[in-house]
């Protein structure tokens, strides 16, 4: 397809949807992203840009000279055009905001200006605001007259001379109402207003909590200068879920259209966390030598303990990452849920040692062994539960996030206490 | 609090938005639960049992009788009324029905005939479709005449003298507009229908893909029946994140509010299939219990080299299934990004060798054993890298959820490789 044609491929570049065309240019190789731009570059909508994963953006900008990239930015909608300059050098963000008509550039600076993550990149700055003292007819008339309106909105605001959120009015009940209702009468008092410097999670939070369609964005001293509407939610509450998953599963960030080296550096951090952990667990086992050179059945057994405890520990702390995460887990009911994961992981524990006390007793006809794994099974799944629950919410308590820290404290107490529990059972009994 | 004065609990109950109700109740034990119906239960907005944790509201809902659920049920909007009702027993449901109005009756019913995750379940009835002919002044008329319109709504849909949608108009666009001008002149010819059996992750993809506020959902004969809105696609999105962080952490749902024997049933499963693998890992284990018997430093050793396999494992497949989910891994690019996972596999490998054979010299004074684990450590860390994406790939082509089943495969493989490289290699080498 990429290799002769010029034609076919600029009209299914035409045709596409840009989300769809985004996704497209993921899939290609990196010459052939570089060669669809120089056969179809003009008909591709900048919009593209905002749709595309970071590091193949970043890629495509590194190619472009700031005249192109400015070019793409002021057709696109503000945080949107963020979004693309913020990944840039600082030096080439200069080069790009220095092509970019005054206006735009004085609007993106104000908007870099906020911190990243926080409300004052989601928003948009145009926003329908009218005094409450006009009605409806003169609402319509100024949306029908004034040009530049943001392109997507699902409610008016309703502002006081000094411009601070008084009410809001759904767009529906806008156009039902007659022309001579007042603002005042129709609009909702009750509004959520998001200060600035917001953190987009609470942000998200407050979106998914009161299913708001928008709502205004406020500065320190109260006045409107934005909006953020839920369709930036979505983006974000998908980051925020992905960000958890991939911390969870011990990855910083989405690296999958990263370079070689890049990933592998990403990797490395938490597989050097791993290593130590691991030589410590080692350190542990090696206090017991002399028991197991007694006793290899021991070393062979050995693994399943501190297994099965990093498993049971992982379900727990994967509820508790999520509960804290949508704060269904709090300081009000966390000693009752860590009550009861206790029990469950007593329960399992018994079912599991009675299980395993079995096999390792058939195994090595030895009903002793049987006896030691099965305690240790029991001491290792507590342990598990336990500490499954308790570490995230120590974390969380010292603000730190609990996805990307809690495994490596959980499977570091299981495996070590699954190894000297089992091993050290094991020299007291058999020895 | 619960425990005396009934004036102020009221009180707070009234004043509370019912998101922030259905939070509080969710905290509560579960006597001081049934105590805040008692005392406050008619100034509860039926709104909060559609908000409400779901093992929580089975919970309540048990407690009620059939007359005060279809109370409830009638208050709500469809589809929340269809999530109350879904989980309940086919009995139970049936009692509600019987007491609910004809028309309430007949429209859930015929909800509840979809497909639970499906499109059916999830939309609105209500929607505002207008004919192609009419001029935005006719809307606006109708629009304010009609009293049984939906709640909220973004968009207005056009549709032709069979009730196809042809077209939307934003409610923006439509209020920018003259009276005089026509539906047919403004409208977007572009639109996304939702089959009515389309599944929800399906639906949310779309949601996400094309930034939609709302779309219309069609039945069989591409009639207009329903409408989806953005804000019933944030708690997709939610719930279908919140499914593959606990499948891949172990835990089949989410178990938080669970009870006590549900939440050990639940994790027993897992833990189960865990033991299993365990076990067949010692089983390889247990071939090498002479070679361990006579260097007992390859007991202490060997955890290290399984568990570094594993967490390059996790790493690797928790991108991956992201990447599935999100539809950023296909079979175009599968093959080049498989090989990149090598790459960074055998690089990080490469490095842990080194490092772990420098460890391993000088604990034990023994260089071939240092040779002997950074050899199996570049082995298991290179099946890891490649396992973590393949294995995931394969069930996603086999139509098996990779969140479920992937970390099993993944860690078995990495686990016996990790045993037997490190422990064979040993035996050939240093026997």
């Amino acid at each position: 397809l990429e290799l002769g044609q010029e034609d076919p491929i600029r009209e299914v570049v035409a045709e596409l949807h840009t989300a769809d065309l985004a996704d497209l240019i993921e899939q290609l190789k990196s010459k052939h992203r570089t060669l669809l731009f120089e056969v179809a570059g003009d008909l591709i909508d900048p919009e593209v840009f905002s749709e595309i994963d970071e590091s193949i953006r970043d890629d495509l900008v590194e190619d472009m000279d700031p005249t192109e990239i400015a070019a793409v930015v002021t057709e696109l909608e503000l945080d949107d055009a963020v979004h693309v300059l913020e990944d840039l050098e600082e030096e080439d963000q200069q080069d790009v905001l220095r092509e970019l008509p005054a206006e735009d550039r004085l609007v993106i600076e104000q908007s870099l200006s906020y911190d990243e993550d926080s409300a004052g990149r989601l928003m948009q700055r145009d926003t329908i605001a009218v005094p409450e003292y006009w009605n409806i007819g003169q609402t319509i008339d100024y949306l029908r007259d004034t040009q530049d309106l943001p392109n997507e909105f699902y409610e008016i605001f309703v502002v006081d001379p000094r411009h601070h959120p008084v009410g809001t009015i759904p767009l529906d009940r806008a156009m039902r109402s007659q022309r001579t209702v007042n603002v005042r009468d129709i609009m909702n008092r009750e509004q959520k207003l998001i200060p600035v410097d917001m953190d987009q999670e609470e942000v998200a939070y407050l979106f998914q909590q009161y299913r708001l369609a928008s709502a205004a964005v406020v500065n320190e001293s109260g006045a409107l200068i934005g909006m953020i509407t839920v369709d930036d939610i979505v983006d974000v509450i998908n980051e925020e879920a992905e960000e958890d998953i991939l911390r969870l599963g011990g990855v910083s960030e989405d690296d999958l259209f990263g370079s070689i080296m890049g990933t592998t550096r990403t990797r490395f951090t938490w597989l050097l966390v791993n290593l130590l952990t691991a030589v410590l667990a080692s350190i542990a086992i090696g206090f017991f030598d002399a028991t197991m050179e007694k006793i290899i059945a021991l070393a062979v057994l050995m693994p399943i303990v501190a297994s099965m405890g990093g498993n049971a520990g992982t379900q727990t702390l994967t509820v508790a990452v999520r509960a804290l995460a949508t704060r269904e887990l709090t300081s009000n009911n966390m000693f009752r849920i860590l009550g009861k994961e206790a029990i469950v992981a007593f329960l399992n524990g018994t079912a599991f040692a009675i299980l395993i006390g079995l096999v390792a007793w058939i195994w090595f006809g030895d009903l002793s062994i049987g006896w030691v794994i099965a305690v240790a099974m029991v001491v290792n799944m507590l342990v598990a539960g336990v500490a499954g629950m308790a570490i995230p919410i120590a974390l969380d308590h010292y603000k730190i996030d609990p996805a990307v820290a809690s495994s490596v404290f959980v499977t570091t107490i299981t495996d070590i206490i699954g190894f000297v529990a089992f091993l050290g059972i094991a020299t007291l009994v058999l020895l």
